[in-house]
């Protein structure tokens, strides 16, 4: 597969790309930056804004790391995202998503996607109950 | 919004089907059937199959039940299914989901959407380093 | 809900757009035009388009015409929509869908959006005996 | 294509998902069995679930056999799922679709998805008399 | 409906949330803030994060404002997402899309969303002179 | 990839196959017939509507027809159609699109595909003020 627009290199990157690649690498704690920064870099604004955003939503909070990656994942799967599924799913294992956990996250994603159509097609009106959530 | 096919209440529901609102009722420690349950009662079968894995899936394994729920909510709303979102919303919230960790979890959703279509549309291939997963 | 632009009714209609009123009335036997085709006709080629593309498509053929109602609501349902769902389920009923039938629908789109789910986030590669239809 | 799990052939199979390798064989009167399930494999209690709940739907009931691999392929052809694609498709024409039939089928998933979208984006609100089904 | 957090109003907002609210009043020359920020402002660095990104996206650049909104819209329409088909509306109107304009794009919309599904489900490849965009 | 159906080339083609493909040849200015037009070929009656009804709707109107081809392409990369948003992305370059041009369309798509998220699960009313379109 050929990318829309060419992955950008180091060395033909600007100042401000760069600069965005090493972020990339000093947040991450690699020296690999992934294939999409590359060629997002083609609009670099979009590339600093996407990272950016990115960085700020995956930091540290309430939520475990881990857990994160595994919301993350479970989104690109169900919008059937090759790209993403693969590149969460890799990140997913190395902040330590085994096997097992893997099969639980794909269960709970088909089940989801099961009763998703369930609840629609049946038209099953929100309990009164639910319709608060805080 | 009238369902497809009635809601059955627990006099008129069969047997089997009353197992089955039963069990709902033991495993959630509740006395509440919701709706779903309910329209999905038409077909028993379909409800036992329904409820059984379901049942399965949401059972205590590798990932905290609070995660799960997050993860199932995650992609009700990534699939837009109202019924979902509102029902898995409050699932979550009765097992510890804050308002904080609900705006993390919709942060994650967001940028996971928003990515996911840029990978898609740049057409970025896949890292030969993300390839393989286990 | 107010409609994006207003429908028709027949007084308003240009000759063009109740002569298409008059099709679907004599090929339906019906004296009614759903609110989806009044508003259409705010385009009036467009609705010319559509309902001539619809009633070829939903033509006696190969396929049962029950069949094709339900496959138009299946896939209705999978992209949830409501409107569809409403006046294809309605279509179905008066073509003999019976609601065992229609929960057997539901079982196969409940089932299918699982499997899809499946196949795609464990990343299944299409075995060789499956990759030639016809 | 590696899958996210490596598929389990039958000599490394436990004997529970042996079992289940046996009765796809016994239940569909062949000695293949795709990779779907032999991925799926690594989740045994996924497997037995996913195995068993699909058998259900998909055997003999109000539905012919054939109308329900078509309404499993309209599904997954709209969920844009590959693998399901191409192996719903070859028991359908296993089944007996006809490449005339595939053309209907296909020419009705093309022509609902457009008249979701057109009822969708005009907003159209459900006519009275589509608002119950049964 | 009821929003999942409660709207915030502008005698209830933080000094943070204050700027941005007057932000969008100024960007937009309005003293309107539509519910989406309101909601979105439960989580400070997500109201700023989204609202900086959208301003970024949609300024003045190679494509017209008016394109720029219906591009919004018939991507919004095609998800079915509710209210930002409604807002993304309004603003287009407001930047001079006219109900033959609106009609135009919804044809596309419609057009488009049935071909990607026939390209999908018939399994054509690439043309290999489409296989390079830049 | 094999498609489903096999394409049709010119001197396999029928009288009225061969037509369209001729049309087409005539409408776009140039002696390529892509493969989706060769597939779709093995139903006639399909091709002649799809084809007819897609000239219709990309012919010269009130938009530009670089902005048609640009919404076009929006559309298929949201639905994730390979084969749509290779072939309109093509178009779309021959009328003039340009690598700067198509990374706004691209941080549209990816800020829409966000919003619209975090306006579905955040459950946001729809303003009353946007309530009516036209």
């Amino acid at each position: 597969m050929t990318s829309a627009l060419p992955p950008i290199d180091d060395h033909d990157a600007s100042p401000e790309v760069r600069a965005i690649y090493d972020d990339i690498r000093k947040t991450r704690d690699t020296d690999y930056v992934g294939i999409f920064w590359r060629v997002l870099a083609n609009d670099p604004a979009g590339l600093k804004r996407t990272w950016e955003g990115l960085k700020q939503v995956m930091a540290p909070g309430m939520l475990d790391p881990l857990v994160k990656e595994m919301l993350y994942l479970a989104v690109s799967i169900t919008n059937g995202c090759d790209y993403c599924s693969h590149s969460h799913g890799a990140a997913a294992k190395a902040k330590g998503m085994t096997p097992a956990m893997f099969a639980e996250l794909m269960a709970i994603v088909g089940m989801a996607n099961q009763t998703n159509k369930l609840a629609d097609g049946y038209r099953v009106p929100v309990d009164e109950r639910f319709k608060n959530l805080f």
